[in-house]
């Protein structure tokens, strides 16, 4: 392994996450909420818990009650005066929908003097959910969905029709009570609706994208949900105020400016990639293997999500698919690394936030018997990287907002 | 349609093309051979008459005689002394076999003191063949080959071995005569022993390669084919000089150029593309939207070969397909187009060279119920396009450096 490409990775790495933690973001939009009457805080998703914490510090006694509603691992500590809970991600599960619950009863009794903070991040769509079909079968159509290749986009407009919470719909459940939503995003290009599946957002899909949806997936459905698919979620909500506090474009802009302290001249790609993991892994490997030797530093900056379709029985992630994808480009140079992170810490079903390769992976891999190709097959990134030291583990981080891939060229 | 990008991408595709065209590149490089004794040509490739032509016209009574063996369509006229052959691409046909007897008769003389000027550009691994299998088996495995997603480095080591003329068969067969080698590099990175397949260059891909390209694609084989797979391809040549005169840099290099004369700032990602067409396409889809809107006027520039996995009974290229997959990102866009071409002209077994879209390209089909997605998963790209004025039609151009494609953003 390159030791200097590799440290400036995760100098890199931390330097782009440091800059997107919630507490901050969350902080500077708690200044511009309107908090009238009884304030009851919900806060639902992988950064609940930093949300509202800074929240409860901030606010203090000013907040009557709280649920917090955030993925296992991801609870720091009690809260006063809220109830924090652990829930499964990114499938749901009976702890999702027992939080989901208790964050109800609490909106339950509201006048329209009073005020729901609602603090949403990424993960909420798995997190904060009272399904209209059973459990079983949301787990299964859940299942479906990531197994198939959907994108969010399309598992959420699906999702939102299956549930009591979703697309709207949790807003027009507090009403009369007015809705203060903070969003740290994890949608690219930041649509409102599809963050978390927008439980206070009126929604911009319809029924006739439900029905595409689940007619290109071909997805196995009941009737009852079949039938749910046709049901309209609210096109227009009067009681919710919404900021964004956070997204993908400051994640990559703190990149830039990380690669900039170390000496590489940084050019942003796009903070919007959606393709196959794989292939854009590739083609940043190409990206690399260009400007290699070139005699200049620089590292090409691509944040957004890109999506792995899963057929084989391996274990891996987005980013760390993508790592891997690019070590055939490099092999043998000495100047060049690529390397993908989720910025929320947890890439895939793994502890591995993403991966990490360059110029000696393959060698490496070679010789220890490991086949990069054979790996990719059976997307199994996490341990082809993992045997030689090519993971990116940062631990759960507390924020999600999407990934950034980067291409690193030292002169 | 975006008139003026659409009109900016065609004079960028001009510019590219035009720079790379084999005339000047050929006779730069006949000024560096050393023509002995007597003088044949034997000129390979989809460039094969545009080389041989400068040749001619360079050399004159120099060169005793020619064989000339090109694509349909491609001779564009006699050239004195030489015989001009047309024969089948991407699969080899009897014409190919013919034609390429002719040259070997041409060079079956010579001694020691003679010359082969062997004029080579992409293409040429089916234009110039004898094959050591079946006429109809050869056919077979490259259809095999070609459908089944296999590189071009696959495709050539596993051809090599079926051939008499491949891996540097072509020299042996001319020594002792010396063999003067002008090569149009088609292959990223210009690997000699893959440009063509290397008639007259040491393979450096072994027996063992060939078996493992076999059984990853699990190619249908006789026991015939399969016993030439161990036949060993010269590893040495000490009669050959090789010169390479054109590559995809410098079609890239040109596009750049023509993309600053109209005011774009271009800023070269690649010149080593080699993912699948459609996700390339998604990956400057997603750089095309980052930037619209951005205030500046870029030109993002990859070149390469991307591949296509052929799934549906659709018409269309890489290039195509690129363009087409760009066209969700785009939509809506008044200031960024994405388009892709393949410098020989033809992309795919089609007419043009490439595809074009913009922002208003998926609405423009959307109109004329033609279905993006569903045309991409038919790879049908060539009908999508041809709907909406999408396709870039040059013709045949006479040369074959890869293909170029380009993310524009105007201010």
């Amino acid at each position: 392994m390159n030791d200097m490409l590799r440290a400036h990775a995760d100098q890199i790495v931390r330097a782009a996450i440091d800059a997107v933690l919630p507490d901050e973001a969350t902080r500077r939009a708690l200044e511009r909420v309107a908090l009238t009457g009884r304030v009851r805080l919900v806060a639902a998703g992988k950064a609940a818990w930093r949300m509202a914490k800074t929240a409860s510090d901030a606010l203090g006694e000013g907040i009557e009650s709280g649920v917090v509603i955030t993925k296992y691992g991801h609870v720091q500590g009690p809260i006063a005066n809220f109830q924090c809970f652990e829930a499964g991600h990114p499938v749901p599960d009976e702890n999702s929908f027992r939080a989901t619950e208790a964050a109800l009863r609490q909106i339950s009794d509201l006048t329209e003097n009073d005020t729901v903070l609602f603090l949403l991040s990424g993960g909420g769509s798995a997190l904060f959910e009272k399904p209209l079909v059973s459990a079983e079968e949301l787990k299964d159509i859940t299942a479906q969905l990531l197994a198939c290749g959907a994108d969010i986009t399309e598992i959420n407009t699906i999702r939102k029709r299956l549930s009591a919470v979703k697309g709207g719909r949790f807003a027009r459940l507090c009403a009369p009570a007015r809705v203060e939503a903070v969003v740290l995003s994890d949608v690219l290009g930041d649509p409102l609706d599809m963050i978390a599946s927008g439980p206070a957002c009126p929604d911009s899909a319809t029924a006739v994208d439900a029905r595409r949806a689940a007619e290109k997936y071909a997805l196995r459905l009941s009737a009852d949900a079949r039938a749910l698919l046709d049901v309209e979620t609210p096109k227009a909500l009067d009681n919710v105020h919404t900021q964004i506090t956070g997204s993908v474009r400051l994640l990559c802009a703190a990149a830039a400016r990380a690669c900039e302290a170390l000496g590489y001249r940084p050019i942003l790609l796009t903070d919007r990639l959606a393709c196959e993991a794989r292939e854009a892994g590739r083609f940043l490997g190409a990206v690399a293997r260009t400007h290699a030797g070139g005699g200049q530093a620089l590292a090409f900056i691509a944040g957004g999500e890109t999506v792995v379709h899963v057929t084989g029985q391996g274990l891996g992630g987005r980013n760390q698919e993508l790592a891997l994808a690019a070590a055939p480009a490099l092999d043998g140079l000495a100047e060049a690394a690529v390397f993908s992170v989720g910025s929320d810490g947890t890439d895939g079903p793994t502890d591995a936030a993403g991966g990490y390769v360059d110029g000696d992976s393959l060698a490496a891999m070679r010789a220890l018997g490991v086949d990069a190709e054979a790996a990719l097959a059976d997307n199994d990134a996490y341990h082809a990287l993992g045997a030689i030291g090519g993971l990116i583990l940062t631990g759960p981080t507390g924020t999600n907002v999407n990934d950034v891939s980067l291409a690193l060229i030292r002169r």
